[in-house]
């Protein structure tokens, strides 16, 4: 392990699904490129195709074409060798005999390399350390994905403005009003602003009470609806994170009450958070808050009721990242969602989502979006 | 190796970036799941979070709870344990001493299988080796995928045509056109559409001559640009992938030259693609034709200019899927774009791109737009 002692790290992924690479080398590739950290140096692997915008844009120190050394494999072959023999060659040229490499590099790759007798070693813990402190310019470009986000959120909330009740159901510019119509209008205000939208959650009723369900569908009047909206900002791979819990038309009694613990529950959450503190917890307090105001955790019919996912996660180069609010101690510059939420099939979900960065003495809350149970 | 003699898979990945479990499932999920096949029976591992979700939308013959796993490694620990020492036990719990994996398996995971005397064995090839001949059902799914792609070129020569040059420039809605902005155009068709847009291409000029490049700034008049755009059907998961060359006022001879010589090379290829023939013999047709209309592929000051990437891809549930049109024998049902295209720093880029499906006697294309150089 004497080059992994010293801290040689091999990446191989397609920076536009591994944030390790992203962070790395501030380049967005589609297909899977190797980088190498040798003795302080960085190097790329690209493809001629990807070179030229490789110099362009990847802030890394060498740029190596992957088809020479293709072609340096292949000989006097028929067919172009297999990426990994290819990946094998290079680490050889560059004396690589062990190497850290993340916790999701390829079984694939890492066979071949075993067989060239290559040591793969992972790292305890996060590939890049630096990654869980956020520094002030990465907190300014979480600002700017949850501007993107608010974008989405002000798009949603125009439309069920200018929405009206016919019978039960929500009608808009001339239709019935569905949760994929308000989608679809949600991510496209966020494709204008510079996002890219993901997965929007925009569940009513029922629907919501299942933390993960997009939501499909009619929209109801007078009816609780969920509007979870995550985009990733298309420039820096950084990703915004925000829900928001409306009603258009009138809330009833049970709704707003619902509503209002989970405002409750958030807030509470908000004066506890700085680091040092246990978020396990606040995730607790926050449980125990809601059981007060009579909304239990449990199961009820074979069903999870209550506040039965976690209050946050970290948010970065990936919308969910190390850590789980509720799973560490709080440090200093983490990035987290705070998103407590209460779901009751009948009566329907809430869920409020900001955005904090923890300091040594609070928190400071990096999502802006009022609150507002009626519209 | 006796349980993956017997057909023994398994895969831990997120559908959502992980084709192959998609595949298997087809039921999308951003977090990792276990998929599990064993004697026949297709298994997956979920958090309590998504089994409602699971049960109801899965493909698969049982759903177990991976919270109850977890809490049976925790006992009485205060910790939960981390996700591989839950895989561990489930695989324990079930028998299995073997699988077979994807070669993109993660080496944190196989290193702990490793050390609960689990063999892990790779596929020669495909992992689901039925993935390449399309079936009619997939056939359809791609032909809505492509549907809602030509919603998005119709977009773009909707505000092309709308937009009018202001000096070289062209300007639309009030403003300096640019590529940021007619891909948010597009992509909100596709949005709208169903689709899920993914680093739509709007590059003029040089900017095209890099075929990687997504295109920023201004667009000009009388310049050629291309729009390559492949959304992913929200829904399905299968994508579409087409491309378009076009001019917005008047092309000069050189480029409705070379805009006439990329059509005759796609032409070529659609008259010569079935089943059986050599796809890199189609390759080098395309380039030889290319060379005898005066557009030698070749290194010019350091840079690739002419025919220099490959002429198709395999597309289904992965944008870039196996094959690649020109390192195989092709085959029946093998969906592929066929996307010759020439590049000159100084005159520009041209591409075109449909998609077709192979057949015993020659193809079917299953995109559907029109070819019109100016508009």
């Amino acid at each position: 392990m004497k080059n992994a002692e010293n801290g040689t790290r091999l990446i191989v992924a397609a920076s536009d699904i591994d944030a390790d690479m992203l962070y790395a080398t501030k380049f967005w590739a589609g297909d899977p490129f190797i980088f190498l950290e040798q003795n302080g140096k960085r190097t790329i692997v690209l493809s001629d195709l990807e070179m030229d915008r490789g110099r362009r844009t990847a802030k890394v120190d060498e740029f190596v074409s992957f088809n020479q050394l293709e072609r340096e494999v292949q000989g006097k072959a028929k067919q172009a060798p297999p990426y990994e023999k290819v990946l094998a060659h290079f680490l050889s040229k560059r004396g690589v005999k062990s190497a850290f490499v993340p916790a999701n590099f390829q079984l694939g790759y890492a066979r071949e390399l075993a067989k060239n007798d290559v040591d793969l070693a992972m790292t305890n813990g996060l590939f890049w350390p630096e990654r869980e402190a956020k520094t002030d310019a990465e907190l300014k470009l979480i600002g700017r994905a949850l501007r993107i986000t608010e974008t989405g959120l002000a798009r949603a909330m125009e439309v069920l403005k200018a929405s009206k009740p016919a019978g039960r159901k929500l009608r808009w510019s001339g239709k019935t009003l569905t949760s994929e119509m308000l989608r679809a209008e949600i991510d496209s205000a966020m494709l204008r602003a510079g996002g890219t939208p993901t997965n929007t959650i925009v569940a009513g009723g029922d629907q919501a009470c299942d933390p993960h369900e997009r939501g499909f569908g009619p929209l109801y009047a007078n009816s609780l609806i969920i509007l979870d909206i995550f985009p990733r900002d298309t420039k820096t791979g950084y990703w915004g994170d925000m829900t928001r819990t409306v009603v258009r038309g009138q809330a009833n009694d049970a709704q707003r009450k619902l509503w209002e613990a989970v405002k409750e529950g958030q807030e509470l959450a908000l004066r506890e958070i700085r680091a040092g503190i246990d978020g396990m917890k606040i995730h607790k307090a926050i449980q125990a808050l809601f059981k007060k105001r009579g909304y239990p955790t449990e199961v009820r019919k074979g069903k999870n009721v209550g506040f039965f996912h976690g209050t946050g996660h970290g948010l970065g180069l990936e919308i969910h990242e190390y850590p789980r609010l509720q799973k560490v101690t709080l440090k200093d510059r983490q990035v987290l969602t705070v998103e407590p939420g209460l779901y009751y099939p009948g009566l329907g979900g809430v869920r409020h989502e900001d955005v904090v960065v923890v300091t040594t003495t609070g928190c400071k809350i990096l999502s802006r979006f009022p609150k507002q149970l009626e519209i």
